[in-house]
């Protein structure tokens, strides 16, 4: 047996474990993780601050860099909360009766070994070993090189975390390679493996659509649009694409463009540009909109056509003046990538619509793109955010790491 | 443009026209369908024939040519009830405010094209057609050689049926050719199609899996068991395994295999070896039971280790004593596909540990295997039996069509 198939068949043999685990000793598992990364925060930040200077020195991009920055506390954090999150584990979903007396339940069930394809971001380490704890899962964590001392240092405090609470320390597993060959070898173990999640650049995602024959759930790129709409309030358009764009450049649920309608253009371009200026934004704009910027004296760039679907991941935006919201709506079915659309507006028929018609995994009204996240949402915890709409749409939480069953219960019924 | 491409597009098309139909857009062409079916049923019924004759003559299995036969009544009725359930598009599955007051809703909505992919069973053509109409979708159906005179007459019908109701006739095509290089070619065409279904033999789904480069749910085959445990009464017993073996033995949740408890094994298989010999069941027995089906006097053959985990479909039936629950659930763990397990018994503990240990999309207790189907489990009629976990496990009706997206509203939130 190759050491790639002997790692998943030990995932396969913890996930009959994981299953059965109660919920208290699942809740251990987690709250042992918890205390241990506090308890080391300052030899896990050092393991951090390696992989940072060598990432530094191997010329990584900033947006990179800052997903590699790792925040112990943050993690504690994010670990006592999925913690306290309910356990999806035989939940019943769903039940009722049949007219021939037979009682249906859906019965929510772990989905078995879950593989973890990322870069970068440690932090996902642990968060998705949390949340496959919870759920009863097994996990096989392979994260990327650049990551890899900060990683090794987490995964073993997850194994710790494991065996102090009874529970099996091959349920998370880390693979001990960044080759690819290795990864393409998990990728095809149909059967063992029950579903894989890459997370990161387009290039990851290919090689994993080309390799798996496993399941898998795409975390794909975020090429997302705010549209400021005819009705659409100054300050709130400033606080939101501001935001939408800024507060974290680096991100799948970052702007990219911006549209404007162009009976508000004059004015919103004026006021949200400023704000972008300031925050030292760089804007690619189409003719119209470059023409309206200049006048209100904001810099911007003349864009060109490949600044329209780019996901930019950096403090620049792409600017366009719209005519219509059906003009906005075509927009984004054309350059969007399913991921995070937001309207500006206080036109109850045009939010409407937008909310009706955008197909994206999160759709907001009034509301920054950088709510989408699972934990922002409300899910507690996020193991991804899915543009392919199988199983799940957007942010994935513990109950998407989860399946239902059907148990049926009846006194000798029989079909006739 | 490659046909198989051109075909695909213009069903990608049609899901936009589909996601923002109207129910009672939808509903009308699902009437329209029953009222034509009815109409010509006559007609229908000898393109039917055509084709069964043409199967014999071919020499087809008898389970084969069961799932070749077309019920033109059924399948009106079929239509009828599916027009009547709910229209899960639009539906807000939950909802819930965060504590900043934004609303955060999960909006059902089209999964988008459909690719069903099956063999003989010309019903399909049908019950696929109505359900990914009444669900927004886009359905494009390959079906087999064999039924493709009966298919193609379907087919007609509900191409005129979506065009009397105002809908494109693109929602539901049919691949015209049964070539296997072009089901290749739309297996690979990853972001027209966003699901491909296969129901059939082991032949199809390999074809499938290795050329799928879309999401896929197999429907796999059923090696289904029934438990009888010490506390199993025996005239429930006899009803059950006799209904879960002979009712329909061509179909993937009929029994293909009796595990008896040795304490009751004396009584329960004298009295349903007896039952299933009367119903022309040959018994297949390892030698436990076979010794005692011989001195119960009911005819059996000495079962080889190949008659576990098989399929017989057909009235052909392995037998096995275990000596205890957990043996039985050993047995099932090894040779059962994930599909349907039954256990008749009268003792609590043992129907609790049975639906919650064993990994089935449907665990039974006291009832038969064949209830594992979306109708009989009132689902309104189904799509299929996935046994692959992700998005859906088990029976897959109008739901299982359908993803669910996030829908956020606020009144300027940023994130902070």
């Amino acid at each position: 047996m190759t050491a790639m198939r002997t790692l998943a068949t030990a995932s396969r043999a913890a996930t009959r474990i994981m299953a059965r685990a109660t919920t208290a000793q699942k809740r251990a598992a987690l709250s042992n993780l918890a205390a241990q990364l506090a308890d080391q925060a300052e030899a896990l930040a050092a393991e951090n601050r390696a992989d940072l200077e060598a990432a530094k020195k191997a010329g990584l991009s900033a947006a990179l860099l800052d997903r590699l920055r790792l925040d112990v506390s943050a993690l504690v954090r994010a670990v006592r909360e999925i913690a306290a999150l309910p356990d999806p584990v035989g939940q019943v979903t769903e039940s009722w009766r049949r007219p021939n007396g037979l009682d249906v339940q859906r019965v929510r069930t772990p989905l078995g070994v879950i593989l973890l394809v990322y870069e970068a971001r440690p932090g996902v380490t642990v968060d998705a070993a949390a949340l496959c704890i919870l759920s009863g899962n097994a996990a096989i964590l392979r994260g990327g090189s650049e990551a890899a001392r900060t990683n090794a240092a987490l995964a073993a405090r997850v194994a710790d975390a494991l065996v102090a609470a009874g529970l099996p320390r091959e349920a998370v597993q880390t693979v001990p390679t960044t080759d690819r060959a290795a990864l393409a070898e998990l990728l095809a173990l149909d059967g063992l493996i029950d579903l894989a999640i890459p997370r990161g650049g387009e290039g990851l995602l290919a090689f994993v659509a080309e390799h798996a024959r496993v399941p898998v759930l795409k975390h794909a790129r975020g090429v997302c649009h705010v549209f400021l709409d005819a009705s659409a309030d100054p300050e709130m358009s400033t606080r939101i694409v501001v935001n939408a764009k800024a507060q974290r450049p680096g991100v799948c649920n970052a702007a990219e463009c911006l549209l404007v309608h162009e009976v508000a253009a004059p004015a919103l371009l004026a006021h949200v540009g400023r704000a972008l200026a300031d925050a030292k934004v760089e804007l690619r704009a189409e003719p119209r909109a470059l023409a309206l910027l200049r006048q209100a004296d904001v810099p911007a760039i003349a864009a060109t056509e490949t600044d329209f679907g780019r996901e930019f991941l950096a403090l620049t935006l792409a600017v366009k003046v719209v005519t219509s919201l059906d003009d906005a709506l075509a927009h984004i079915e054309r350059y969007g990538s399913l991921h995070s659309e937001a309207i500006v507006t206080n036109d109850l028929a045009n939010a409407r619509r937008f909310t009706r018609e955008i197909d994206a995994s999160c759709v907001l009204v009034n509301a920054s793109t950088r709510f989408n996240d699972g934990g922002e949402l409300g899910l507690g915890a996020e193991i991804g955010i899915s543009t392919s709409k199988l199983h799940a749409y957007g942010a994935m939480g513990l109950r998407e790491l989860t399946t239902t069953r059907f148990v049926v219960t009846g006194d000798g019924q029989v079909r006739i």
